[in-house]
């Protein structure tokens, strides 16, 4: 197992990490986006350059080769979360992911009466996309909620979930608070009314390690961009007899299998969503970003993580003006309020520091409305991130407090 | 105006033109997807590392700053093709661009027994989408013919639109045969019917010089993978009154003004149609791709395109077994069969010669049942191709001759 020294080491692997003028950027803001090490870019360079060909389609060797790099990356991105090469459907971010659920398992499957369950904590990502079909479904949103440190009330979900509820839709880590869920009970008490389960990966699969056949889950959404990987391409993995039995969405070249102006038949999934040219140069990047920490390992990335949590927590607690939101156990994020001081104030002062944190709703509305503020300052940390970087944090607030003393 | 000598020597720039020996390879299939200029790579690598950071959201500066160079990204590629910033949608690419005017544009506006017209000619990415929504709307889809020579045939879609025809779809270069559409005689026919109209523009925006507002259309769909850019991302153009009465078609993080479970309310476009963490990267790329034609300039590219078309079908057609198909005027495409041999064995054989050549249906069957062939080969130009590319061409069509006598 990789240990936590040789984790922070990696910062040198990652171009993003040093300022201007050469010195360490302390980047807090990984759950926005997380910065690529230079295995990924130079993936990238190879892919776009002199590996650089169509795929699926071309005759000539190169082209060949291609297809064949693309279609290893399909089978690398499921084997990294526990799933097979046939049940992953590339997206252009988990947002997109959990759209297509919607709009093809969703607009397929829903009738009016049904109920789905999400959470207080959702991101908007895991809200809109339901609410843009419940117009057309009838469905009715279901809202779980909060234990009092902010994690998904199970207990309360075992409460509410009914024979009339043909979804839930869970976050598997949260991306303000980073509390974790317990996939596997989640999974039980959906399976046990009859409802499948989509579980929102896009925090979790930088953070643990995850496997979708032990969870039994139903759909997994993830996007590369927040793993190390490129921005513009994303994942769905679905069980294969859902996947096998969804409409198309989106229509287009490569995802069908004969067209007629009267009649146009598909191919099978996962091709069948991946209408048009896909995004073969980041599929290379994504694959190669899931090696990176494949070999870093997910359980060291998440000790290392967790320990960084912790000794945040433990810092920021012992200043009177803060207060922290979310669990003591957080996959690598710590969200807070400075008493006094709105987020983006501090988020400004903190850049002046070279810290760089993210300030604001998050993209989780109604989980501010929950915790009472209109935005919150959030810390989320990276398998580059060190104890470096939570002192210099801690710094760049004592700084604001004397500023706005 | 850059002459064509110019336009060939910047193969050099292009690392993908070059085989694993290092020798020149003729690349011929432009049409599928272009080659990438190394300054859209550096572009890439740049954003990918020391300028990456997350756009919209950042109090950062890093963040701030790449805000900025993908606004004015949108505003370069919009500018491209004559139109403004607040048009211009990133979507996956030109496919997307196309499905989300069928979801949100369509399922808004048609209604049962409207029509639309597309052409025999089109890519089934201009063609799917609209069967897809021919169910839930109840539209009708009518085929506009083409002439002996393989353009869409205008008389013919004068005689067939009537008030009933709601829109008018139209490649403005086919992908298969190179024939460029007269957008200003189109765009009269579908205005004066009071129909909307849209252009397919993957093929043309990297062959011709595009103006969207001296068109008069109201959609334009591109791709950025086309055009020398990355793969990933492309565009939708749509006049502004048109994009702002859309409904919003997926949901998630950036689109959104206000998220309550009871209610959200939409961003403006063109965000409300760009929901999640969009494409960053390749959105550099492509204003970087943008940049590049700019400077060689698109009317020179459309000549140097169009020279070699007029010298690779003299050359064809002075081969017994060879089959021209397609117009005289072509922007940069030669669709062609070979009595005798199935275009995939010629492919196979020209690929030993390092020429690179498409095969197949091209995405476009129905055109294939027009022609009375179940595929073509088709050779496609570039920036980068020359009278080299066309000599290999020859050789390796003459060699597959000899093997098939």
């Amino acid at each position: 197992m990789t240990d936590t020294a040789t984790l922070s080491r990696s910062a040198e692997a990652f171009p993003g990490l040093r300022t201007r003028d050469g010195s360490r950027w302390h980047y807090l803001d990984s759950a926005a986006t997380a910065q690529k090490p230079q295995d990924v870019i130079d993936a990238t360079v190879r892919a776009m350059g002199a590996d650089y060909a169509t795929v699926h389609r071309g005759v000539y060797s190169r082209s060949a080769d291609m297809t064949l790099a693309f279609e290893a990356a399909r089978r690398n991105v499921a084997a990294l979360i526990g799933g097979q090469e046939n049940e992953l459907v590339f997206t252009r971010g988990a947002t997109e992911a959990i759209n297509l659920v919607a709009q093809s398992w969703g607009l397929a499957n829903l009738e009016p009466g049904d109920r789905i369950l999400l959470s207080q904590l959702e991101h908007h990502s895991n809200i809109v996309p339901w609410q843009l079909i419940r117009e057309r479904t009838g469905l009715v949103i279901d809202v779980c909620p909060l234990t009092a440190d902010g994690r998904i009330d199970l207990d309360a979900a075992e409460r509410m979930l009914t024979p009339a509820h043909k979804l839930v839709a869970f976050a598997h880590v949260s991306n303000v608070l980073g509390s974790v869920l317990d996939v596997n009970r989640a999974v039980a008490l959906a399976h046990g009314v009859g409802a499948k389960i989509l579980i929102d990966g896009c925090q979790a699969v930088a953070r643990l390690p995850v496997d979708v056949a032990a969870m039994g889950c139903d759909f997994y959404a993830l996007s590369a961009h927040k793993l190390y990987g490129p921005t513009g391409i994303g994942a769905l993995w679905a069980r294969s007899e859902l996947l096998d039995a969804m409409p198309p969405w989106q229509g287009g070249g490569s995802m069908i299998d004969r067209v007629t102006f009267e009649r146009t038949t598909w191919a099978p999934a996962p091709q069948r969503f991946e209408a048009g040219t896909p995004a073969i140069v980041e599929a290379i990047g994504f694959a190669a970003a899931a090696d990176y920490v494949r070999k870093a390992g997910l359980a060291a990335i998440h000790a290392h993580e967790a320990a960084l949590v912790v000794k945040a927590r433990a810092e920021l607690g012992r200043i009177n003006a803060v207060r922290l939101f979310g669990p003591e156990e957080s996959a690598g994020i710590v969200s807070f309020a400075l008493e006094g001081v709105h987020p983006h104030d501090l988020g400004t002062i903190l850049d002046e520091e070279n810290v760089a944190i993210r300030a604001g709703h998050h993209c989780a509305q109604p989980l501010m409305d929950h915790l009472g503020v209109p935005a919150t300052a959030r810390a989320s940390f990276g398998i580059y991130s060190d104890e470096s970087d939570i002192a210099a944090l801690v710094r760049g607030i004592e700084r604001t407090l004397r500023i706005f003393a």
